[in-house]
Parts: C-alpha cells; structure tokens; sequence
C-alpha cells in the first residue's frame, strides 16, 4: 500500500512554504526512512496561457475565480510550486537523503513555452513573441507541431526536473537550482535512477515537482514539455554520509550534479565531486582520477535557464575498479 | 594512390607557420578538391618529458642536439605544431570545405599530463606536481596504470584534435579554437563523420594536428591521450556555402560545433547555429527550431582547458523531417 | 534624542534570524518613517581569529565559554551576522526606503584576513596561509603593518558592508548580495550619502552590519578592514516608488547598485538601471541615455569576493540637465 | 624637430598590415629609441555612415570612387585601422617599450555610434536603431546633443584606444585588446602617463590609433567619441625589463592593465600584475601586497564591448613606501 502525497491545492499554496525550499517550511507529510511515496506535482508555470491545464490526468480544469485573481497578482511568484516538505523521520545534517525513482506516470499534454526576453538565447536572434505549443504525449511518444502542420515525433524521457531539500538555514526559490538540489532540469532524475541529496536540516524537508516528459540539454527556450505527473519513490535514508552536492546513480554510470555560474564553474564542481568520488569510493590517488576524467568522462550540460546553471559529470561504471565494501 | 603529406621536421618547425593558421603562411602541399590525402601529425607538447616520443609509429625516436636546444628555448611555443598549410585549389572565402575523416592509425603509446598549474581544476584543488603518464594503444584499446598498479581499460575513440582553416587576415594560434577551427578538441571530428569548415581566404590553407587517442568531456587535466598519427581524409570543396562556424555531420546527427568564453557563450552560439541550421535546410520557422532545441538537442562540452572553450550542439536526424536537395 | 538599537548578543544570535534577509524573520525593533536611530554591528566573522575583537568601542571582550562553544560548532554559518531586522512602520511592496547615513563611529582596531583558499586570487598564485592583521585606526586613519615593520597609511573611508531588506520570499544569507541589498560591500554606502532600497515586503526588514573601516574595490582577498561599529542612520520611506535594485545619491553623483554573476552582467544590469532613471526622472531618450553612458559614465567593481559580484555604475550631476520635479 | 608618421592613405589600407598586430607585418617606419614622434591616427570605423569624416583637422574630405569601393566590400574589416608598425631600433624579446604620452591634437567634431545588436546592452533592452552623433570638440568640451534639443556639455579627456606592439607569433585584429596592448580602450593611455608594452618581437612594432575625445567605463554602446587625432609620443627602451601584461603610470598612480573574459578574469589578472609589481619594485612580501590591494587598490572597467574585456587595476603612491631604486 503506497501512500500518495497531494498537491496543496492552487488556492491554497503559500509564496514561502510551496515556493521556496527553507527550513522554517512546514512539513505536508511525514514519512518513515524506505517508505514508498506517490506523490502528485504541479507542472511549472511559466506560461500564464498554461494556466488551467494542470491536472495529474492531463484533464482541464476550470479555474475558479480565485484560482484566477490569484494567478493575476502572483503569476510569476508561483511559477514552480512543489509538493512538500516531506519530513524523513531521523533524518539530521550530515545525512544524505536515498531516492530512488520507481515510476513517472505521464498526463496525455504537456506545453512548451518560449519568450522573446526569456530563455537562453533571448537577445541573441531577432524573437517574434511565440504562443505557447501544446503537445500531445502518448504511449511513450510526444508530437511536437511544427506550425507548417509537420508533427515531430520524440519519444518520451520524463524526469523530474525540480527536487531537492531545505539549505541549512536559507530559504531558496524553487526556480533555483543549488547544493540541496532544487531546480536541477536534469533528465538523469528518471525511473530507475537513484538520487542522493544532502540532508542539512532535521527532517531533510523534501520537496518536488515541475516533471518534464522529455528535454533537450540546456532547456534552451527556457522550458521542456512541461507537465504535472504523479511520481512513485522510496525514500531512504543513509546515515552519516555526508555529501557536498547531488549525486546520481543508473546501472551504468556514476554522476555528480553541479549548479554555479558561469557554466564552467558549475562544470569543475561535477568534475571535482567525482574526483572526490573516486577517491573516497574506489582507493583512487588525486592525480590518478584527474587524469581518468580527463580520458573518459561526460559532462552534459543540463540547463542555462535557471538563475543558477547546472552540469551533470559522469563516469561509466563498466571502466572503474571494483567499489571500495 | 593516396598522396602522403608529411610532417615538417621538427628541426624546420616554424614559430609562425606551424604553430598559427593565417593568410601569410607558405602551404607545405597543394591538393584538388575531392583529392583523398594522408597527413602525418605531431602530437601535442604540452609536456617537455614527451619530447622524444613523438613518432607515427609510436617508437621512440632520439633527440638531436638542435632538437634539444630548439626545445629548451621554446618548448611553450611550439606545443601544438599543425601540418600545412595545405592549400586546396579553387577554395575561396564564401565557400566551404567539406573534410571526410577516412582513417586515423594510432601509433601504440599515448601520454597524458597534468600540471598543479594548468589545466580546468588549477586552484580548485590541492593537486602535487604528477608525472607524465604513457599508456599503451592496442587493438583498439588504451590500458591507464593507477599508481598503485590497478590497470584501467578504455576503448580507443580517436579524433582530430586540431583542425582548421586560416582566418581571414589575423594569424590565430594553433592552441586557440575559434570560428576557423582549430584547436576544437572535439571527439565528433572522428573517422566516418564528416567536417565542415567556413574558407576565409583562398586556398582555404587546411592544417591538422594533436590527436587524441581518447578524451573526456571536458578534457578536464589539459591534455588526453596524445599521440602523433597519421590521417587519411578526404578534402572537398562546397562552393558558395557560406558557414559561420563549424559543422559536422555523423550518420545518426547533425552538429555544430562553436568557441567562446564563458562557456554558456559557447553554448548559445552553438545552438544559434542548429537553429540557423534548421532554418536553412529543413524549413522550420525559427520558433519552432528554437522550441525543438529545448525538447530533442544534446549539448555537449568539448574542453574548457583552451584559450577559449568549445561546445557541441546536436540533433538527432531520425526525428527530423526530409531535408531540402 | 536619538533610538539605539543594540545588537542581539553573541550567545543568542540565530542562524535563521541573523545570518538571513526574509519575510518570516521576527524583527528586533519597530521604527517609524524617518526616525533617526543609531545601530550597533557586528564585525564580520570570516577569521575566527578574532573571535573576541568585537567590541563597538575596540576594546577586547573576553569570550564566555558559550561563546566558545558555539564558535566551534558554527564559525562558518556565523560569518556575517546582522543586526535587524527593523521593522519600518507603513513600507509595502512596491515602495522604497531611503536610508541617509548620517555618522559611523569607528573602533580603534580593525582586523583583515586572506586565507590561501578564499578570495579572488586563490588558485592564481601561490599564497602560504597568513596570519590575521589587526590595523590601527586613529584619527581618521588606518594604520596597516608590513611583515618587514614598515607601516602604510591608509585614511579611513568607513561605509555599511551589509544592508539591505528581506526579499519577497526567500531568505537569503547575509553573505549573499542581490536586488534586495544584503553584502554589496559598496564603500559608496557611506557617511552623507543616501541609500535607496526596494521594499519587498510589509515593514521592509531592514538589516545591516559589517562596517568596513576601509576597503580597495573588489575586496579582493576576501576582507577589508572589519569593525563592529555604531551607524545612525535617518530611514525614509517613499510611497509608491518602485525600484528594481538599489540605488545612492551622493552630492555630486547618481549611481546604481547591481549584483550578478559573471561580473559583466552585474555591470550591465548597473548600466541598464543608470538607463530607467535617465528616462524616468530626466526625461531621456532611450538611445540617449545609452550613448551618454558610453561617454560619461563611471564603473566601479565593489567586490568580486561574495557569492554573487557587485558593480556600482555612477553619472556626475553636474552633467546632467534638470531633474523631473 | 619632431619627426611626423602619416596615416597609411585609405586607399593603400592592408586587412593583414593596418588591421593587425604581427611579426610578419611591414614596418612603415623606423625610429630610434628616445625619439619623439607625432603620430597620424585613424579614427575608428565602426559606423559605415562616417567614412568620410575622418580628416584630422576635422574638416571633411570627400571619398573618392576606391575609397567608396573598398568600403563597400570591407567596411567591417577596416574597422580599426592602425598606423604603424614602428620599427624601434635595437628593441628585443623581453625589454620593455616606455611610451610617454605627450600631447593629443583633436578635431573639432567626433561621432558616436550605437547598434541594437552590437554593444554592452544588446539583448538587454528593447532599442530601435539609433542614427550616428556627432558631437563638437571646442576648447576642451564635447557638446553632446539630445535628440530633444537639449545640449550636454561634457569635459574632453582625450586618450589612445588602441596602442600595441606585435605579439610573438600571432597576428592579432586591432580590435582585439590583450598582452600586446592593442584595442585596450583604456582612458588612462592619456597626455602626461606613461605606458609599458611586452615587447615580444624585434623592433616592437609599435602601432596605434582609435583616438576617443572622451569615454565612459565600459565603453557600454560600443562606441565614444571617435576621432581621428595627431599624437605626440616619445618612446624610449627599458632594456631586459620583462612584462607579462602593459602597465601605466601617472604622477599619482601606478596601474595594471589586463584583458580576459570574462571580466572577473581580467580583474583578478589586473590586480595580480600590483602583486608582482609591489614584490618586485617594492619589497612586499606578496601576502602583504594582497591584503593591501583589498585595502585600497581602484578597480575600473575600461570596456566591455570589444572580443575580450580590459580591467585596470591601481595603487595610489602616496601610500606606498619607496621604491627600488
């Protein structure tokens, strides 16, 4: 029996408590250390055209008026509300928080919205101003319109594009990216992964939301094919594992997520993270893991949208040494 | 019969015409476009331990004396020697040549270096001064020894790590990547995947050098595997295509490959580039190239250890539609 | 008769409370607009050296031992801590403070501290780690000691390091600057000057502390001459005039504060700000103002040492045409 | 007697001799070290509507047919044309040239141009396309007229945007700032200061131009007030005095000039040129000279429009101690 986590609903969603990740937050739920969660987020909304697609079935919803006077005062405040906290029983500072992603259950539409002043490239070609695109998501394939009645086909890789904890003793925006996760825009956060975040308050205070059906590197245009879902994991609780930043594991790779700016800060935080990886985790000597990732490893650029930017560094486990017990 | 350009002796090296790609350099060969050629290259000297193990055939050569003392006075300078120029007949600014990576036949020793001073993550740790490491090159794969003795396999992925054409009217560096190629470090400059470059004077004045046996993203410690090898390409000529930057195009996708500093610089040029890309020969509207950017691109970082930084972008062809004839 | 507002003792700072800027923190005082009060700081807390050095007057406080205690435990988290948050009677979002600074009294001591991994020239060059300096301050100046025994005169110039109001809501860390303030390290924030700030939310939350007795531009090797201190200051509110950053008068010039990372977009933003304000109040053009700045305009780097940069970008009045009344 | 250097005439303009900075390029004449020379400088060409203001006197001249033509297909090569190389007699890899600025002769009017895609702002705010200004230089004042009739009186401060000598082997654009001096656009390079330029090839190969009547930090709409001008210079040999970047001095100053991207790189290079200059001439110990930067060093953005950003970094003399003889 899993138990399910839902959104607060829009009338009631608080700028402090669903719209930052802080210590002062208070709790939604709280669970026990390996508990399975299904838990329902919001999509982002950035779009304001977006504004009553919102439901986990993919279904429209009417907005109330008060739906709609809220949206009118605070529409770009909310624009990535979370569900959460989710308090961990025992978890304190110095812990890392285990989560394994078990399901993504995807609605049948998501949206992709760009703007003239937002987005990577805004100010580098001459922008029109766009409508947002809707595009249908079924049976693990997306079909993106072009406006020439063409359909692209993607096939569909959803993730969940913000998830993280509360910093120590700030309260960071959801639409940033950080050290306790936050808006990461990383597609490894996806079924069958498993993400490591620091735990630097009691109760670890998860948070999560803004699931995106699929996403190119950089999430240019400043969004993906956003959507809300409903996302199945266990929580587990590793004690006194300390960790600087984010980690990610897959059956195949070891990686570290960065966020800083410029991009090539962000990109030596991973690098550094996985040298401390392989030293701490496979005996390696300081020199001896430079040099490994200077020979083998990825670095992909995961998004240079939000106001901090985030780099995923990653190793292939079938080149490493056998794991230190 | 495939003509053999070689390399210059590195006695005969020149500072300016071996170790810069400008209008001013005297082409080493001439060749027609279309013409198939095999180029002999020296490998990078980032490191002057490697000095004497720079042959084609990867067995040790021995230092003359004017070898030595050319070295001693400017090991810095010489570190990226190209051969060419090579002047392709009929070239001229405005068109493009069309480089086809045929075959790369490594030598069977690489080595690979580190400076506590040099190099991504140069003040970001504390890092000993490391020696020069030598791997060896066999049947297709490269065996790095851990100090401890532990031997890391990792297959062989060579690539061009230099490339390029002469700027318009400056004379760059052969360390420098830019506009013109160069020093790209990119691992897509493979055999079986074609490159283009934009021809900024006539002749077009083609000079290659550094590959890398193998590389991580990034190429994070300053260097790779480096080795001498000898190429067998391909050199045509597209007339009247006009390029910004470079391009390359693999069986699976189309990429664009762009250099500045910082790295998200890098970045948005490149995807500026796929969307120009998209405009030009598949008919999209430039919002819609823009969103599927966001949805279906890869980004990945070539190296962030050169005077200015490099960027992939890609697309996959198999989402795409018919392209223009 | 003037309020003083008393800094929250050692052993009762708060993590939340004093080393954040945020809505949900409780404020220590409630002052009326344009009351003059007079604040004591705290001296920041980057060299746990002179943990016992912070007394307002300059003499040395003997540390409790729960003073001690919380040091060990917290050195880090401490750095910067504020006194405030002073609630202003009547501020709402959309309306400004206006702080005069209308005295700073110095101590007779003030301290300076590098660490050989901290400030901007770490991983530049080779530091050793080195002792903190305390300084003399006398008379108007600051007397800095050589290692060799010879002495440098430097006149004091004392400016509010940290000051700013909560943001809408997150809680940043008083080590942080941004839009709402925080640690610009601006030396401009001094005696006879006027600071404007942005309210964001009811009563505006102001804080302040790390006084600089003295600082170069950039701060660059992390701290400047660091002093508790005494500041009165006169806090006004202006109804209805909303800022996107904050903004000083001086008698003779305009100038805007902006803070981002890398260092030329704090720049841009100053420059963009100096722009709005030519076209509100002076009645400008848009690409007058623009090409005025390109001939007129000064830019100076206020520190590139905190976790985002800061730019001060200033006119000369005397240049200027009539001001809107 | 002071000898006179002409402009290279328009028509004879090279793209490889007058647009760059390079050991293959031809001296247009030789001097002696000490001597004193009046130097015949192009303005700028970045604007297309100005080509025919460029007189020194400031009268217009009339283009003729191949001036036109040559225009019409290289107007943006030509942007920045220098006149020069001057070979100085005896000057070697690691000397030093000491240029002393000595008087700067204007026109009576110089122009100001902006783009919407070009310059520090583009991208940033909505701007139309902006007409080219022309401004009167008389007796010491810019009148910069608004498009509203009102006219801003501005004091002339007139300096060398571009002086440099030729790097070891690259040949550089004339646009682009960097070790070699270059498009510094740095308005200390004025009347009454000395500059230091790394000479790096035989002779030097001194050149200059893109004189600017007066210029705000950061040079932000790409442009100040651009003039042609006649420069009285005496540029004398400092023997085996080695530079890694150029530096200035005034009566009250010494500074640093260094150029990177992004611009935190070029500040902290700045700033680290003061650190080897107070070891060196002034028997700091380098910890010494760090924290004394971060007590009262200046820190100004020359620009921020040009291929790379220049910062200079200064120490006033009157706190220093006296120098090595």
């Amino acid at each position: 029996m899993v138990r399910r986590i839902r959104r607060t609903p829009w009338e009631k969603l608080s700028l402090t408590n669903n719209c930052t990740l802080g210590p002062l937050n208070k709790p939604v739920a709280t669970i026990k250390p390996d508990e399975t969660i299904e838990v329902e987020t919001w999509g982002c909304y950035k779009s304001p055209r977006n504004r009553t697609k919102n439901d986990c079935e993919g279904t429209t919803v009417r907005s109330s008026r008060a739906v709609k006077e809220t949206l009118r005062k605070n529409v770009l405040s909310f624009e990535n509300p979370i569900t959460g906290p989710i308090y961990v029983e025992g978890a304190k500072p110095g812990d890392s928080l285990k989560v394994e992603i078990i399901d993504v259950k995807l609605p049948n539409v998501g949206w992709t919205s760009a703007r003239a002043t937002f987005g990577e490239l805004a100010g580098w070609l001459p922008l029109p101003q766009p409508p947002t695109k809707f595009s249908r998501i079924n049976d693990g394939r997306i079909t993106f319109a072009l406006n020439d009645g063409r359909m692209i086909e993607i096939p569909a890789e959803p993730f969940i594009g913000t998830i993280g904890v509360s910093p120590a003793f700030e309260a960071i925006s959801t639409t940033t990216p950080g050290r306790h996760g936050g808006n990461m825009d990383v597609s490894d956060v996806c079924v069958s992964n498993t993400l490591y975040l620091p735990v630097a308050t009691d109760g670890a205070l998860l948070g999560l939301g803004d699931v995106h059906a699929v996403q190119g590197d950089g999430e240019i245009c400043g969004t993906a094919v956003e959507i809300p879902a409903r996302v199945k994991l266990k929580v587990g609780l590793e004690k006194n594992k300390e960790l600087d930043w984010p980690r990610i594991e897959s059956k195949s790779e070891i990686m570290t997520v960065c966020t800083s700016k410029p991009l090539e800060d962000a990109t030596r935080l991973a690098f550094l993270e996985l040298i401390k990886w392989l030293e701490k985790d496979y005996d390696f000597e300081r020199y001896d893991a430079y040099m490994l990732l200077s020979l083998a490893a990825r670095a992909r650029i995961a998004q240079i949208v939000d106001p901090l930017f985030t780099v995923v560094a990653k190793l292939p486990k079938k080149i490493l040494p056998k794991r230190r017990a």
